[in-house]
């Protein structure tokens, strides 16, 4: 065996992003047998003091608050974007220029042609790229995407419905964070919880073919985050709802919410097709449910299939049967295949194409929303 | 007291619904206080044997196949309409002019051109009229509507989010039955439990502005009852999603399949308030999901009702608390209502003209299938 | 076809029992096809008034506070006895002296020394005797019934494990009614959801072979129903704990109580054998959840099978797939295959003798209970 | 602020056990603010390239061996077993009389005779001991103990009724692992997973009075690991089901199994108080279920407390509300606890002392089931 690469690795942010994602560049190599060692060497972050500190909790040799230098410097191999939205674009095409791989938050970009022009810039570079959709990578939902090639469910598939609901800013007295302004985010639910659902309807099911929308945006304005007393005009979607169709026939239906009193982080699917059904809901991530008509008669009804077993994706690698894993584990999953990935220079899905197709859905969604009739792409 | 009137019924139709109509017009007076005796005086079917053994079955005085005698009888109080869709204007039509209180199966008619010709008859009339949607009077429900109008969720809705999914057509050799020709239905899973839905949005948060919908029917022909080696064409809507607004600013997003294998009656909603939300699923129909926001910090969730206390809306009048009800029992609490109202001679909801605004949403949301843009009422 | 014979009932006791046992009389020939028809003849209680208008509500066509009368009417076929405990020996043996075939509510009696009375005097009058252990046949009940003859859940059971848990004299403040006195019921908790789950044990797993037990009486005294001032002690059991084994080598793990907050009538078991288990909540009582070893690998879980298909048992009679039934049906199942039974002179089980070796366990228990030490049979 | 003092750390043990604490040492720095830094210095096993190799992957700076070496190690600090448990007590009281700190899986020890040496060497070293009982600090489980101190069940506890099921050995092929021996293990399921149950009785409801046990061997021979055509004697139980009483009154009965199919790793509990109840399954192990009497009527029901809010033991340092944690987390909460009383030189529970109450109360349960008897302490 000839030695593993090492990769030196530049995260931008500091967030709640940058944390899991360094949890991860940490755990990765204890857990899964890298192609690449891999090297934590810089964190960047707006402020310096905070940066400081975050590197040495979260394990990163250096921190600075200039992020072009992360992309110049010429040891760094891999560039991690975590930061708002509004950055993703300029971050990712400087990162693919100087010839970096990289990894990308979701959504890619504000809108589709931000994200076109990343997609013409890892294209042209030739960098390995990836957006990171860690819900692909839950154990329950990569065994259903398994299930659904093999034909568990069916030739056919009739229905993907699902649903995302929080309800962190169900107080009107939240303030305008940047997630609720869309020169930052580019949209509200739509871009933030939204995105992971048309990627795991692409995932799952295939392309899109048509949506139609409606969306609302309940709380009009919000304290500034700055200054309490003065309120901002909140731009960006509240809830969205999104009904339309794939391009093999299937239903497509979602909604996404922040304003859903009791759902924390509820995502919950459901795919119907010609032979069984899957379900899944993120507040219960650990299992599958499962149901297929080849059961004998009297005999049939949904599996609770806890997602822990050898066999099942990712899950060798961590515990014994019937020991929980968690959110934090996605992104492990996440940035060891795309350690791997890089490391054999191939495509890890969903790159950046993914992302783009992801915005024109995203897009579509929002003139649908403003024209009042559906939209076919 | 003065002695109680005693109402005479006569019941058209001896299918699944003249069962369990039967079944309630026999139970009421067991377990309710009825301002009437109740005589089950006539039952009327198409086949002359079938009637009248159902008669004896379930309980009815006489049998007949001549719906219009039932109707021409001046010793009938009451004429219940347990029909095929195609006939519910018809018959109602004619009671009413013959001065009979109608009951009338859901959905009311098979467009709303119909439905507006029954609210005419019944209105010049002066009948008590109502349309039997069972769920309204679902212990659960009926809390969650108390819950609702005591603002237990909050001064204002944002979301009910629906499905109703079923998997009995989903085998593609299953017959050309009339619930999936227009004629006789007049829409396919929208009128038959996408009907139930639009009742109970209307009930739960108020009356609906706007609607989006697509549809699909995934099996395009079926064998014929008569002779399975001839196929007929299906159509009607197998599967039909809706999204839209309530006028109070609600989202409105609900989604009624037959292709949902593994889902044999499941009628799932969720409505989130300002401070609250609520949870239902037809399945489990003895709970009432609740969460509020006023809990004490670390002790919110989701609280699963057990809907049988004294205190629960209709449970009184069964068993101890703990004691499960189930499907049959909403018609015995519709019934109930119903022959109060005609005692009383007083309007009882969901009523014809709750019929026709139902049905004016169903027009509205295959208007907008086949424009593919949206449909403001 | 001969033509069917009708059968006279009397029926003692108009609670809660009474109620429930004139429903299933009322309703059993309108969903199954008996064997006999059946006149609901007489209903005898303590309270003249009382009795008068139950038999008026409950459909029974005379009444009486005489229960010899009915036990010596010779025009009375069926003596069905819902009284307090103290009475049923008394009265089944009257009954069946008398000719008559006797379903007696559970438990049998207060100790096995009546139950042998009991079984002795149905044995020398040759009647059909039955005990009304209702649960047998909730569907999902018996379903599990049938796969573990089937050995779908392995050759050798390894657990029996099983709670009832409710709460209904969890306040301090309710009254010493007669199940709280021994010498009325018997036992506490033990006799009135004990033998339940006794019956269930010995019905699904066989003969029990040795218990220890533990049990404890939380509120030791209560204020009388007739002068609420004064407290009376409570000789019975709140709640009781055993454990044992069963002939065939299973475990034996119950616990009954009526002090668990939150749990209103939960019985919940569970049945692990050499290839499957089966577990059920009398909570949602139209599922059973079952796991198999045999399942693909990657694909095991517990299934949810709603009980509900017309495979299973009893349900063919009521509602298509999907539409739930309560607790009063079981009833109405017991009661059918009691006429039946009668019909055809021929024994059904639950009988005496079941109910006679139920006691002997829960006087095993008690005995257990004050010795300190495992009694074994 | 002085200096934070620096703990170096000797891992005795590289199985399930190993990876475990391995992983905990590792994070508990990165998401808790430690007393103290912490050194992975050398981890111990019996083969020494295995050894060599987790050492490099675990995150260990040094492997050996010779856990004498580690113990003399004038440089290590902390000693951490994760052996065998015929192992404990050699090794723990080797590191005490050294002057380490000790941290020790479950059960503590195979016997109370053992346990105790253990308590008098750490006793008389004055060295900070703890048992990993690491389910005390699943955040349900810590969020239960705070609300059953501060009242939030009530005054009196009627009932800890738990059950711990797993199925990893109910293959009858399953070889004779050491867990299977008695001169190895102790006892069987009791001391492997009935620890776990006995340590939350404990800590959730205070000291248990007396018990009587009954347990199976259901496979009494199996494979050996060497040479799978020799067999062996199972001398362990696979299943023990307890009962008796805690001293402040409370019922206990639990129940452990390793022949349960279907179920993983389900360690259920429920503790029913005289104002409300709570509920626990480790198979969804992010929720607590709560039940309060208190709630208003009609609206009461059992909460699912998603314990991931920031108010919640421990969570605050994690995810934001709705993102779940898994299995190893509890590890992580246990080693911080742990490092955090070393570095204070205070106690922490569950320490050494508890691990003997826990050795006693099992020590009884075989005692029980020799004798058939009730064990009084």
């Amino acid at each position: 065996m000839p030695a593993r690469p090492t990769f030196s690795v530049g995260l931008i942010g500091t967030g709640f992003m940058g944390k899991a994602h360094s949890n991860a560049w940490r755990q990765a190599p204890r857990f899964f047998d890298l192609a690449a060692e891999i090297r934590m060497t810089a964190i960047c972050g707006r402020d310096r003091a905070v940066t400081s500190r975050a590197a040495k909790k979260l394990g990163w040799e250096s921190s600075t608050s200039d992020w072009r230098a992360v992309v110049a410097d010429p040891g760094i191999d891999i560039v991690d974007i975590c930061t708002p939205n509004n950055l993703h674009a300029e971050i990712a095409i400087a990162a693919a220029r100087a010839g970096k791989a990289v990894l990308c938050e979701k959504p890619l970009a504000r809108d589709a042609r931000e994200a076109e022009r990343m997609v013409e810039a890892v294209r042209r570079a030739r960098v390995v790229n990836m957006v990171c959709h860690n819900y692909r990578r839950v154990p329950a939902i990569a065994l259903a995407k398994q299930m659904i090639q093999a034909g568990e469910v069916g030739d056919q598939i009739y229905h993907f419905h699902a649903r995302y609901a929080q309800d962190w800013i169900g107080n009107e007295k939240f303030p305008l964070v940047w997630r609720l302004q869309s020169r930052f985010a580019g949209s509200g639910a739509l871009g933030d919880i939204g995105a992971h659902v048309i990627d795991l309807a692409r995932y799952l099911v295939g392309e899109i073919d048509e949506v139609s929308a409606t969306s609302e945006t309940f709380v009009k304005s919000r304290p500034l985050e700055a200054k309490k007393s003065v309120r901002g005009r909140v731009d960006v979607d509240d809830a969205t709802a999104v009904i339309g169709k794939f391009r093999n026939g299937a239903l497509l239906n979602f909604e996404v919410t922040r304003f859903a009193h009791g759902r924390k982080n509820q995502l919950v699917f459901e795919i119907n097709g010609s032979s069984g059904s899957v379900a899944f809901d993120l507040e219960e991530m650990n299992y599958l449910r499962f149901f297929r008509t080849a059961d004998a008669i009297g005999r049939g009804g949904f599996r609770d299939i806890l997602v822990t077993e050898p066999s099942h994706p990712y899950v060798a690698r961590w515990w014994p049967p019937g020991h929980l894993i968690g959110y934090e584990h996605t992104f492990v999953h996440t940035i060891a295949d795309f350690v791997n990935a890089v490391a054999a220079e191939r495509t890890v899905r969903p790159n950046f194409a993914d992302g783009l197709r992801n915005q024109r859905v995203m897009d579509a969604v929002m003139r649908s929303t403003r024209r009042r009739s559906c939209i076919k792409f």
